[in-house]
C-alpha cells in the first residue's frame, strides 16, 4: 500500500470549499492508501498563534475531520508537534538545504511581503519542515493543492540530494497529486470564483439552517433571463454548481428548466438550495458538536494517531541516523 | 549552583593550546557549577564529516576529556545528537529569529565564504541551534572565545525575545565568560602566535615523548643572545612561555640565567623543555589510550550523560511548550 501524507492546518473551521475541494478526496484516499494526515501546528507558527489557541485550533480541526468520516482505524492522524522525530529530520535537512534556493521560494517571498516586520528563520525553512513531514514516513504521495506545487518540487529535490550524498535509496521522491483534478471546485455566492476564508464568502460546515439560509439568500444574482435557452453568467452558473453539488437532480433540472423559460426565480432557487445545504450539513454538524464536546475522546484519538506516525516516523529516523554516522 | 554549558567540537585530538585555553578552566568549572559540557556532533554536520567519523570522532574527543579530569560524576558530558530536546527548542527559536540578523552574523559570512559551494540552512540557524544548546539548560554563563562573543549576543537575544513575547522570565540571559582572561595561551613553536589545528603547529596530548622531541627541536630559534639581560624576541619568548607552564622553577631560572649571560644553548634548552612536556603529557597521554580502548565504558559515561541532560532539557522544554500553548 502506498503511502500518502497530507498537513492541515490549524487555522478555523472548514468551509464547503476544504469539504469538496480536499476532505472528499482524503475519505477516498483512506481506503486506498496508508495515509497520514497531521494537523500542522508547528507550521501555525511562523504567523504566532495566541498560545490560548494552539491546543484549542487543533481540537477543533480534529473534530470538524472526524466528524466528516476520516477514520481513524484506517486513516493515522495525528498533530506534527506531538511527532518529535521530524525535527530531526528537519535539522538535517537544512544542513543540505541553500539558502538560495530557499530565498526563490514563491510561498517564502509571498509571505515574506506579507509580514515584512517578521521575516523569520522558521518561513524561510518553511520547505525543509514541510520535506520533513513528508519524508518522515517516506510518503510516495501528497494531495497539495497548486500553490504548494513548488514547496513540493523541493521535498524531492532534498529527497534525492540526501539519497546522492550518502548514496542510497532510503528516501522516495513524493509526487504531488492534484486535488484540482480530483476535485469539484466550490464557487464563492458573493460573485467572486471561489470559497475561500480569505475571500470571507464561506459556508461552514458548523453553520445551522439559519445561518446558512441568511449567507445563501445574500448570494450575488443578475436581473433574470430574457432569452430562452441563453447561457447563464457566472454568477448563476455558480449557483447551479451548488444545486449540482447539494441538491437532487430533480431540483437541478427543474430550476434548469425554468431558467431556460425564462421563468425562474432566484428566491425560490436559493430558498431550495439553503434548504438542501443544511441538509448536507445536518449529519455532519451533529457529529462536529458531538465530538468537539469530548475532548477526552478527541485527545485520545490523537495520542493513537501520535504513537503510530511515531512509530512510522523513528523507523525512518534510524535510518536517517544510521545513514549521516550516528549513533540509533 | 550556577549553570554553565560548553560544546565541544568533535574535531580530532586535544593539543596543549585546547588543555591550557580550556580545558584546564573546565576542570576548575566543574568543582564550582553546574557544568554540561557536550560534544557538537550535530553542529559539525554543516561542513559534511564522513559518516564513518561521526562516531568515532565523539569517543576520541570523551576519552580525551575524561583523561584531563572531567569528571562525569561532577559534571555532565554528553553528546549533543543524544538529547532531541534542543530541536524543538531549535525550531521554536528559528520562528523568531529573523533573517537579517542571521546573514549578519560575523561567523556566518565567514564560514559562507569557506565554503560558497555549501551556504546552507544549518549555517545561517547555527545561532539558533547554539542558542537552543545554552537555554536547554537555562545557562547563565558560557565559556567562549572571543569568536564566538557575537553569537552569545544572539543567544542573549533570542532569550530575551521569547520572555518579551510570552510575557515570561523563562529563560534567563547568558552571560559569556571569556576564556581568554583565565586562559594561559600557548604559543606556536613555529614562530607563529597561537598554538592551533589550522596553523599545524600542535603537540598533541597524544603524542608520545618521541615525537614531542622532534616537533620540540623543529621549534624556532634566533642566533643567540650577544648583549647581557636584553629583552627575548617572540621565539624565545614563546619557549620560555613553555617552560613557565611545565617546567619546574628552577629550570626556567637556570635557562633564564643562561639567556641573560649569554651562555645560553638552545638545543639544551630544547631537550629539557620536550622532556618537561612529555613528562606532563605522559599520565594524560595514558588515560586516553586507557578509555580509547574501553568503547563500553565510553558509551556508558555518554549515555548516563545523555539521561542527565535529558532530563534538564525536557524540564525546560515542557516550561517552552506550555508558555507556547503546546500540550505538555
Amino acid at each position: 500500500m502506498e503511502t500518502v501524507v497530507s498537513g492541515i492546518r490549524p487555522t478555523g473551521n472548514l468551509h464547503l470549499g476544504n469539504y469538496f475541494g480536499a476532505v472528499k478526496s482524503f475519505l477516498q484516499m483512506q481506503n486506498e492508501y496508508n495515509c497520514f494526515f497531521f494537523i500542522a501546528d508547528w507550521h501555525s507558527l511562523t504567523t504566532r498563534p495566541r498560545p490560548e489557541d494552539i491546543i484549542k485550533s487543533s481540537r477543533t480541526i480534529l473534530a470538524e475531520y472526524l466528524a466528516c468520516g476520516i477514520d481513524p482505524e484506517k486513516a493515522t492522524i495525528y498533530v506534527q508537534s506531538d511527532v518529535k522525530e521530524v525535527l530531526e529530520l528537519y535539522l538535517y535537512l537544512n544542513m543540505n538545504a541553500y539558502l538560495g534556493e530557499m530565498e526563490r521560494c514563491t510561498t517564502f517571498k509571498e509571505k515574506a511581503r506579507k509580514q515584512p516586520d517578521n521575516v523569520n528563520a522558521g518561513l524561510l525553512t518553511y520547505p525543509t519542515l514541510m520535506a520533513a513531514d513528508i519524508l518522515i514516513h517516506k510518503a510516495v504521495k501528497v494531495p497539495v493543492g497548486k500553490d504548494q506545487e513548488q514547496n513540493m518540487e523541493m521535498a524531492r529535490k532534498f529527497a534525492r540530494r540526501f539519497n546522492t550524498m550518502y548514496e542510497t535509496e532510503l528516501f522516495p521522491e513524493p509526487q504531488s497529486f492534484s486535488l484540482a483534478s480530483q476535485a469539484v471546485k466550490i464557487p464563492g455566492l458573493d460573485g467572486s470564483g471561489k470559497m475561500g476564508k480569505s475571500e470571507g464568502n464561506c459556508i461552514y460546515l458548523m453553520d445551522d439552517a439559519e445561518t446558512i439560509r441568511k449567507k445563501v439568500m445574500k448570494a450575488v444574482t443578475d436581473s433574470g433571463p430574457t432569452t430562452p435557452n441563453s447561457e447563464k453568467p457566472e454568477v448563476i452558473r455558480n449557483l447551479f454548481t451548488f444545486l449540482d453539488i447539494v441538491s437532487t437532480k430533480d431540483t437541478y433540472q427543474y430550476f434548469d428548466e425554468k431558467w431556460n423559460d425564462c421563468s425562474i426565480r432566484y428566491g425560490d432557487l436559493k430558498k431550495q438550495l439553503a434548504e438542501d445545504i443544511a441538509k448536507f450539513n445536518a449529519p455532519i454538524r451533529e457529529r462536529i458538536n458531538e465530538y468537539s464536546q469530548d475532548i477526552e475522546f478527541l485527545d485520545r484519538v490523537a495520542k493513537i494517531g501520535a504513537e503510530k506516525a511515531g512509530e512510522s516516523a523513528s523507523k525512518t529516523l534510524e535510518e536517517v541516523r544510521k545513514t549521516i554516522g550516528f549513533r540509533i
